[in-house]
This record gives C-alpha cells, structure tokens and sequence, in this order.
C-alpha cells in the first residue's frame, strides 16, 4: 500500500461526508484509523476534515513511529489524558471548524470516552456529534486487490495454526496448551498477534465464546478451535471441530449437517448474494434436517482489519450500531459458519473465510474438514 | 471461593447502593460479573438489586455452563439480542422495579450498547441510568486473602513467561516469536490466556504500547517485554527490559535509574500511601537524574481481574471514568513501573505486581534485574 492508497480512501471518505453533511471525523477505533492512514495504534486518534485534511495525536513519544507508517504528515504528540484533549481542540481550532457535525464511533466510544471527546475543552460548542460507524463500515466492506492479498497470507497462517492445534489434540491436554499450539505455530508463521483464540472441548462446545481453560480432553469429547492471526494488519478466521477418538453417531451425523449447511452457504457467496438469504440458507439446511432448535449465533460476518466487521446480519449489525447491508457486492470478505450446532452436551463449528466473488466463492482458508482423527 | 465468599461481595455491595441510593445494577463487563456471582462471559449481563437478588442473563446455549461456575440460581438464556432486550425488562418486572436509578458502567458500555440496556422494550421509562463504574472498582480495589493467592500464581506465571522470552533473545529473532515463547510458557505453567503481550525492539522500545511485530531483533537493540497472563480469573503484571549484546553506556546509565526509582517506588507500597505520593517518588528519582523530559505514562495502575484496574493514577483515572482514590489501605495490588523513560531512539521499563502490605510491600513478581545479557 502506498500514498496514493490513502489518499483515494480519504477521497472516498470526505465524498460520503458531504453528501450527508459531516464537517469533520474525530476516528479514535484503531482499525478504523488504520484503513484511512496507515496507522492505527492504542490511545491516539485521527481527524478527517470535509475536504480531506488530516491530522493525528499519539503520545508524545510515539511522534516518529507513527510518521514511518502513516501517510499523513501532521501529527502531533500529547503528554497526557489533558494534553489529548487540549491538542483535538487544536485541531478544530486550525482546520477552522467552529460548527456542524462531527462524526465519532459510537460503536467503538464507551460512555467515559465520549465524555473526553465531547469535553468542552476539546470540542467547540456548536459542533454537534452524529454517529459515523456507518461511514467507516461502508468504506471498509468492499476490500481492494491488496486487502485481499493480506487476507490470503492471513488464511495460509490460520491454517496453519488449525493444523498444530489439531495435531496436538488427545486425552489429557488442556484446551489452553491447545491454543498454545496453535499461537504459536501462528506466530512463527507470521502472525504478529490474535484476535480470540477460542478452544473448548467437552460440554464446553455448546457455549457461545469458548474461550479455552485449563479443562484436559477426554476421550470421547468434541474439540472446537477457532483462530483469528493477524498477519499485516489483516485477520482471517476458521474455526475446526474434532473428536478425541471416534466420534458418536450423534456427534458424526450432526457434523454432517452442520458442515452440509456451510458448504451449501459458501457455494452461494458471489456477488449479489443478500446477508439473509445465506444465513437462510445455513439455517434451513438445519432446519429441515431437524437441528431447527440447535441452531445459536449468527451465521455469517465481515471480517478484515477487525476480525468481526461489516456486513453484519441484521440484528447483529442492529446490536453493534451497524447498518443492515445491501446486497453484498464482489470482493466483500466474510466468515461463513459463526453459528453453532449446539446438541444438550455438545456443540460443533466449521468455520471458513471467503472472498464473495463475481462469479462464486473464493475460498481462502482450505484446512481439511474431518471430526474423526482415528 | 465458595458461595459465601459472593454472598459476601453482594451484601458490601447492596450497601452501597443503598447508601447512594441505587435501585439496581445492570452489569455487562466480564470482570464486575466475575467478581460478584462468579463468572463472566460476553454477551452476558447480571442485575443486581439493592436488597441483594441476583440474575444472570447469558446466551441460551451457555445456561448450563453458567450454572457450573455463578453462585447464583436465576439464570435466564436468550436467543439473540432482541431476546436479551426482553429478558432484561423481564427482570426488571420480576425484581418489581419501576422507578428509581440502575446503574450501568459508563466506563465500558460504548454508546450503541446504551442504546442496548436503555432501549424502551429494555429498561422502565421511569429507571434513570447512572454510572456505577466507582462502586464496582470501590468493591474489587482491596483484595482479599485468596484473591491474592491467585495473583501470587499469576505471578509466578508471569515470571516463567519472561524467562522464556529472554532467553529467547537473540538477532534474527522477531518480536512475535519472542511473544510466542513467552504466551507458549505461561499457557504450559498454567495461564488461561493473557491480556495484550507486549513486546517491543530497538526504536519501538520508545513508544507507549508496544505491541509486537515481525520486527527482527538487532545487536545493540534493547528489548522491552511485557506480560500478562490470566490465571484462575486473576492476571498479573511483569515487564522487563534487556539488550541484544552490549548495552550502550546511556542505556544502561537510564535502565540503572529506571530500576532505582522503581525500586524506591516498590519500597514505598505500604497501607496509608497515596497513588500521588507513590508516582512523585518514581518521577522524582528520574526528574532529579535529569531524565524529565523522558518520562511518559501513569507509573502505577492497579491490577486484579482486569490487568488494569483501579487504583489509577489521578489523570488516568478521570480518563477511564474512575475516581481519583484515597490513600490505600492494605491488600490493595498494583503494578510498579507502568511510565517508561524514553530517550530520542529507544525505552526502558521495568514492571512489577506488589500487595501493598501493612508494613511494606509484598513483590509477587520476582524476575531479577538485568539489562545486559552477555
């Protein structure tokens, strides 16, 4: 990504601001802040004028850091939590916005945050704030040639981590060893760092985020292990089940289903395709093989720089201050398979990242799909 | 800790609320419903009333699972988020109340989750919203006897984890798979999972979150690392700063002052200290050997559940939504040595977990001290 990258992204941005009347972004979500200047890091932000001005503030010592990777030139250094105050009403100040709209991330601000931002001290009276999740989700959904890029090499890692953690996977190791496996194969393979490693077993697979434990593997029980690496910025995301020894010819037969339902999900991920119509499909699949109330989560969601983003299903996207998407147009990347199967004692997930292309999927994780490792 | 140990919590915590006149508490954030029934998941919620009930609100897959682990019996599962706004206005009708003041955590709730947890099908018109963060952290800030068994766990955990990343150090190696031996090493001696890792070289030792990267190690390079692990719910706090061969005559003049004002700073952690008094000891050690300008960051934040907790310093406190807090009684944990001293090209940071004692401190973390490696 170069210069021009970030300035056809601000281009995009400043014309959606426009058209619906926001003055000015006050970003302080690191992706978001990521996408329109190449950097996004911890207890900073990014201004975004109307026309295409933009500004940052990171602490005082990170002034040289983040000039190597943004592509934005004026940043300025605070000292401290007044110092990031002072230094926004800087910018207000210099880019001469006394009043209209400034857009923040009213999915991301908790209520203490909005308290700075909106801080007599840092925002002028008569600028009014107005929520901009949208805009950024907007900007963000469909990904370039070279997010898809990052996305891939993202995919090859997460394989890899599936593979190690799989391959460790026998009675008596803990789900938390587990998912040390896997980082670390991960890491070794380039990841810079994780979204949740999630690592359950047992009765432990039917719970919604299972996050791993120090609980030990039996034989006999279901292993779900879901990855998410980072690798240059980008996140993918599979997720595995397997069975430690042979599975039952419940687990078996619901595995089928459940992946059954992905595959068919997958296959209709080309350009045009709607968010309802393939978490339809992956639950009527369910549905009508009798799984209609083992059915949990959301079936299907964005991912990229974030590893949960737009597009959302709707009443997901409702609870995270998204929109609900439009048809989903070539080159959006999801995550097909978030939903579980959750039987009384157990649950399975298969879980796989593709790209929604012109003419069907492009499918970037490709671990094998198998329950039984005997 | 059995279920008089929440009981316990409850009951301190019910007076409170009464005394500040709060009708009830809506809690979302994992670590203030871990402290008071016992577990804490996303996607979750607990309430809480003044005269001590206690529900639980989880997705409907986990309402097994959560009975495993919370002390308390009126748990209710949900299907998705429009499910979770009714049980919740459920609960308020169950519990009888109408009017009066519930309490939410503006610290962690983002403004769409308000929209969540105020919405009219969710909360009674005539139950006002009030932040409650101070209540929670005023509960959680003095441990007590068997929390600090666990953080004394965490510690020894969080020792293993540095160990391994330093002698992991060398040229050639990357700051990821520096963080993967260490993440490996605190998952096989126990850890659950960790809060951020930091790992940090050459110039990036100098900014404020080091997050790791795929940066390779150089001769002459200082190394910053920083760990978390969660152990039994409970996460400790290391750092440690070290070099590639050599260090230059300036970084080991700063890490030598670093470490004395740390050290003075630890000496100091006894009942009755002010959080003020313990960060002008840290900064006056470094302001008096000439290193003013090199100081950034709070030099002490509590530790507990969350990696970071209350006690913060004043600045840092206001901008999390805490309250600046008194002197500190015994069986309060913090971390020592949180602010770095960061020259033009490079940082260092030394880090421990301390019980302030009644007679001084108990050091959980017990790395030794060492720039130079060779």
């Amino acid at each position: 990504m170069n210069k021009k990258t970030f300035q056809n992204r601000i281009e995009r941005c400043t014309s959606i601001m426009k058209a619906e009347g926001y003055n000015i972004l006050l970003l302080i979500k690191p992706s978001n802040m990521y996408y329109l200047t190449g950097d996004g890091r911890l207890c900073a932000y990014a201004m975004v004028t109307h026309d295409g001005k933009v500004a940052i503030g990171v602490p005082k010592t990170d002034i040289d850091d983040v000039k190597r990777s943004a592509y934005f030139d004026s940043v300025v250094g605070f000292e401290d939590e007044v110092g990031m105050i002072h230094s926004i009403a800087h910018y207000f100040e210099h880019f001469d916005i006394k009043k209209g709209t400034v857009g923040l991330e009213y999915s991301f601000l908790t209520q203490s945050m909005m308290g700075i931002v909106t801080h007599p001290h840092a925002k002028p009276r008569d600028v009014l704030p107005k929520d901009c999740t949208h805009i950024m989700s907007g900007l963000r959904v469909v990904k370039e040639n070279q997010e898809i890029d990052r996305l891939r090499q993202s995919a090859l890692v997460a394989d890899i981590g599936i593979k190690a953690a799989i391959e460790a996977v026998k009675p008596g190791t803990s789900e938390s060893r587990i998912a040390a496996e896997a980082e670390y194969a991960m890491r070794y393979a380039g990841a810079e760092g994780f979204w949740r490693t999630y690592v359950s077993s047992g009765s432990r697979t039917g719970i919604a985020h299972g996050l791993p434990t120090n609980r030990k593997l039996e034989s006999g029980d279901l292993v779900m292990i879901d990855v998410h690496p980072v690798v240059d910025g980008y996140s993918s995301d599979v997720c595995r089940t397997v069975c430690v020894g042979k599975p039952s010819i419940e687990q078996q037969s619901a595995y089928d289903v459940y992946l059954k339902a992905q595959q068919a999900t997958v296959a209709k991920a080309r350009a045009g395709v709607g968010m309802v119509e393939l978490g339809e499909t992956m639950h009527g699949i369910m549905k009508n093989e009798g799984h209609g109330e083992h059915i949990f989560g959301p079936p299907i969601h964005g991912i990229g720089i974030d590893f949960e983003e737009s597009p959302l299903p709707p009443g997901h996207a409702f609870f995270h201050g998204e929109k609900e998407p439009p048809p989903l147009p070539a080159n959006v990347v999801i995550a097909i398979g978030n939903c579980g199967l959750y039987s009384e004692s157990w649950g399975v997930r298969v879980e796989d990242t593709v790209v929604v292309g012109d003419e069907g999927p492009i499918i970037l994780t490709t671990y094998p799909y198998f329950l039984n490792l005997t």
